[in-house]
C-alpha cells in the first residue's frame, strides 16, 4: 500500500494536516523506529526520546506528533511523514490497513460437536473440536477457535470471538463483539463456602455472568458467577491475562485492567477504572469512576472517583510515593532517633 | 417451593425456631435483598447494615438472623421469615432445594477417547471430547466435562466432578468427591532446575499429587508433583482460581486458599489454614493449624498455630495494622525528625 | 539398578570419588531422605541440618556432599553411599537413570485434526484431538499431548514437548527441545488498546513470539505477542506456572522466573535473571544480566547487572532488609519521636 493511500484511511488526516509523501513509498508492514526497514512504517510518540531514534530508522514512512523539529529531521532524512495530534492511534489504524485481518469462513467443522438445540447465527464459524451445550444461541458471525467449550445455555450476541480452549459455563451472556481469549474460563462457580460443623459446605452459585458488548477477556482469566444475582462487566472494558473477577463483581464501561489483577467477590467498579498489573481489589471494595491503581496495590473499602492511588493498603500515590521514599531511609531515621534519644535528657 | 417446605429442609430448623409463614408463599428462587422479587427467597446476616435493605426489598421470603428488631421489620412488612444462628448456612441449604442439581447422565460420548486399559466405574459420564489414558480408574459417578484430559495412571475416587478442559498428570490421586474446575491442571512437573556448566538442568518428577476427600480446585490453578513423594491437599481443602500450588506441598484439612495465592515447593500447611488473596508463601514455610494470612501477605520461616498475619514480610496482623497506619505517616515523622535534629545541640 | 551401574551414569564421579558401595544394593526409585524405603536412593545437601536425618533414614543408598562426618555417618549406618561436590545434580542424573523417560510413539491419533498444508517431522507424535492449523511446521520428534491447539503458521524446532491443552497462536517460532506445560499459552495478542472518543480501541497485534532453544513455559502462563516486532525468550529460559510475559519483552539466556511473576510489555531481561514468586516488571524496564529479585518485588526503571533487589518499589536486598525490620518498629519509632516533640523546647 502507497503512503498515500494509507494516510486517506487515518481518521485524524484532513486536507491541513502537515505532511511529507516524498517518493510515496510503497509499503509492506510496519515495525518500531528500531526495526523497521526500507519497506516499513512507524511511529513516534511525544514524549518518546527520539530525534535521535529517528534519525537512525530505516523506517520507509513514519507517523510523527506535531512536534516541528521532529518533521524537520525526517523531512532531512528523506523519510515520508505525517505530523498527527495522536500517532498512536494512527498507528492503530494503519496496522489495521496494513495487516487486514481474516475471519474463519463461515462452517462448523466436522469435529465439532453441536448440541441440537442450539441455535446457530449466519456466518458463525465453529471450529474443530468446539462444544455447544443444549440451548445455546450464538448470533451471526461469531467465531469459536478450535477446543471452545460451552456449557448449556450460554447466549452470544454477534460478532464475538471465542479463542482456542475458552469455556464458557451455564448462563453466560455475551454482548456483540465481545472477545475471550484462549484458555479463559467465564461463568464459572464463585469461591462461595460456608463454615459448617462438616467443614466448609459449598454455597450453590445459582447466578450467571453478563459481558456487555465489546468486552475483552485475555488468556487463562476467570469471571466467577455468584451465588445469587449478576457477574457484570460493564461494555468496553478490557482485561488482560490471568486475572480473577470474583462473584458478584460488576463494573462500569470502559474499565481496563491489566495482568493478573485479583478483584474478590461483591466489589464494585465505577466506569473507566484503570488497574495496573497485580492489583488486588478486597470483597465489596468501591473504586469510583477513572480512579487509577498502580501497579500491586490492594484496595480495601472505598476509592473516590478520579482519584490515583498506590500502595498496600492503598494511599494516594502522591503520598505514597514520599512514603516510599521514606521507606528506604527508615535505618538512617531510626539510628537519628537512637541519637537523639541518647542526646536528650 | 413454599416456604414452609423449604424450611423442612433446613437443617438448623426445630419446632421452636423463631418464624412466621405468613401466605405461606410459593418460592420460585432466590436473590439478593436488592435484586429479590415477589416469588424469590433472601437472606440477611448479622453484622449486614440492614434493617433499611430490608425494608425496601421486595422478597417474599427472607432468612433472618436471630435479632427481634429485624424479625418485627419483616414482620411489619407482610413477609414470610425464620430466624436463625446461621442464615447463611441455611441459605446454602436453601439454594440446593430451590435449583436441585441435575447430574450429566451416565454414559460415555461417542467423540471420547478412553484407552481400553482405564477402568471406568458405574454411572461415570465422560462427555465430548474427554481424553481418558492408560490404567486410569474413575470411580462411580464421576462426572467429566468436555476436553478434560486424563494423562496414564490417574485414579479418582467415586463422585468427582471435572470441569471442561482440567487436565490431570500421571499419577494423580484424588479422593471422593473432589471437584477440579475449568482449565486447572493437577500432577504437572514441579519447577525443578539445577544450575550446571550446561544451564538449567531438568530435576525429574517423578512424584505425584494426591487430593483427599472433597478437595476442590479453581480454575486455572496448578498443582505441581514433585522430583520425588508427593504434594498433598488434605481433606475438604478448597482453593480458589489462579493458585499455585508448588511441589511438594503438604496441607493439612479444610484449608482454603484464596484466588492468586502461590504457594512454593515443600511448604507446609496445617489444617484449617486460610490464606486470602494473592499471598505467597516461601519455599518451606511452615504455617500452624487454623493460622490466617490477609490478602498479598508474604510469609517464609513459620507461622504459629492460630496467628493471623499480614504484610510482606508477613508480621502480626494487630502489629502490622499499626505499621501501616504510621507508613503514611513517614513524610512527616522525616519532617519533625530533621527539625529536632536541626534543633538539638 | 544396582548402585554401582548407577554410580557410572554420574558424570561427576571419577576413580577417586569417595564411596562405599558397601552391599551394592539394588535400586527399584529415589525418595527423600524421610521416605526412602531399604531399595530407594536418597540425597543430602551440604547446608541441609542432617546428620540427624541421614541417621533416621531406611534409604539404602544415598548421595552425599563432601563431608566427612556425614560420611561417617553413612558408613556406620551400613548405608551405599557417593560423596560429591554437587549431590543435587547428581541426584537428578540417577533419577533420570532410574525413572528413564518413556516418549510417546510416533503417529497421529485419528482424532487429531491436521491441516493438509501442515509439515509433519518424523517420529512426531500427535495425540488425541490434537488439532494443528495451516503452514505449521513441525520438526522431528515432537510430541504433541491430548487437546494442544496450533493455530495456522506455527513453526516448532525438534524434539519439542507441548502438554495438554496448550494453545500456540500464529506466528509462534519454538526453537528445538522446547516444552510447554498443560494449558500455557504462547503468543496471544498483547494487551494494547488506545484510549479514543469510542473508548479502548485495539492496536492491532502482528508481531510474533519467538522461544529459543531449550525454553520451557509453565502451566497456565501466557507469552503475548507485540503490535509489531517480536516477544522473545533467551536459550535456556525456564518459566513456572502462572507467569504473564507481556508483549515485546525480551530475556536473555538462561533466566529463570518463578511462579506468578509478571513481566510487562517492553521489558528487557538480561542474561541468567532470577525472578522469584509474585514478582512484577514494569513497562519497558531493564534488568542486568544475573539480577535477582526476591519474591513480591516490584521493578521499574533500571536494575543493574548482578544487582538483588526486593520490595516494591525494589530497592537493594540489603537495604530493604534493615529497611523492613524498621518498618516492624514503626509505631515504637512514632513514639519516640512524640516524646522527644514533647520535650523538646
Amino acid at each position: 500500500m502507497r503512503f498515500s493511500d494509507l494516510l486517506s484511511q487515518l481518521s485524524e488526516v484532513t486536507e491541513s494536516t502537515p505532511r511529507e509523501v516524498g517518493g510515496d513509498p510503497e509499503l509492506l508492514g510496519a515495525e518500531s523506529l528500531e526495526r523497521a526497514g526500507a519497506s516499513q512504517l512507524s511511529f513516534l510518540e511525544a514524549g518518546h526520546a527520539l530525534s535521535l531514534a529517528l534519525t537512525a530508522s530505516a523506517a520507509a514512512a513514519v507517523l510523527l506528533p506535531l512536534d516541528p523539529e521532529l518533521q524537520e529531521v525526517a523531512q532531512a532524512r528523506g523519510l515520508a511523514w505525517v505530523a498527527l495530534k495522536d500517532p498512536r492511534l494512527a498507528f492503530a489504524e494503519a496496522l489495521e490497513a496494513l495487516y487486514p485481518r481474516t475471519l474463519p469462513p463461515a462452517g462448523i467443522h466436522a469435529s465439532a460437536v453441536v448440541d441440537p438445540s442450539a441455535r446457530i447465527g449466519e456466518g458463525v464459524h465453529l471450529a474443530a473440536r468446539v462444544v455447544v451445550g443444549a440451548d445455546c444461541v450464538l448470533g451471526a458471525g461469531c467465531v469459536l477457535h478450535p477446543g471452545v467449550v460451552l456449557y448449556e445455555d450460554v447466549q452470544l450476541g454477534e460478532g464475538c470471538e471465542l479463542h482456542a480452549n475458552a469455556v464458557l459455563h451455564p448462563g453466560s451472556r455475551l454482548g456483540r463483539h465481545c472477545v475471550v481469549h484462549s484458555g479463559a474460563v467465564i461463568g464459572s462457580e464463585g469461591f462461595g463456602f460456608v463454615p459448617s460443623a462438616q467443614g466448609w459446605r459449598k454455597m450453590p452459585q445459582t447466578g450467571q455472568v453478563v459481558l456487555e458488548e465489546g468486552v475483552e477477556v485475555g488468556c487463562g482469566s476467570t469471571v466467577d458467577r455468584p451465588s445469587v444475582g449478576e457477574t457484570r462487566l460493564g461494555a468496553g472494558t478490557k482485561i488482560d491475562n490471568l486475572v480473577h473477577i470474583g462473584h458478584g463483581v460488576v463494573t462500569g464501561r470502559g474499565c481496563a485492567l491489566a495482568a493478573q489483577v485479583g478483584i474478590a467477590g461483591g466489589a464494585r467498579l465505577g466506569n473507566g477504572v484503570i488497574l495496573a498489573g497485580q492489583v488486588g481489589v478486597a470483597n465489596k471494595a468501591v473504586i469510583g469512576d477513572r480512579a487509577i491503581a498502580s501497579s500491586k496495590s490492594g484496595i480495601h473499602g472505598e476509592v473516590g472517583a478520579g482519584e490515583v492511588v498506590s500502595g498496600y493498603p492503598a494511599i494516594p500515590n502522591r503520598l505514597w510515593l514520599r512514603c516510599s521514599a521514606a521507606f528506604s531511609r527508615l535505618p538512617e531515621m531510626a539510628k537519628t532517633l537512637r541519637q537523639l534519644k541518647a542526646g536528650s535528657p
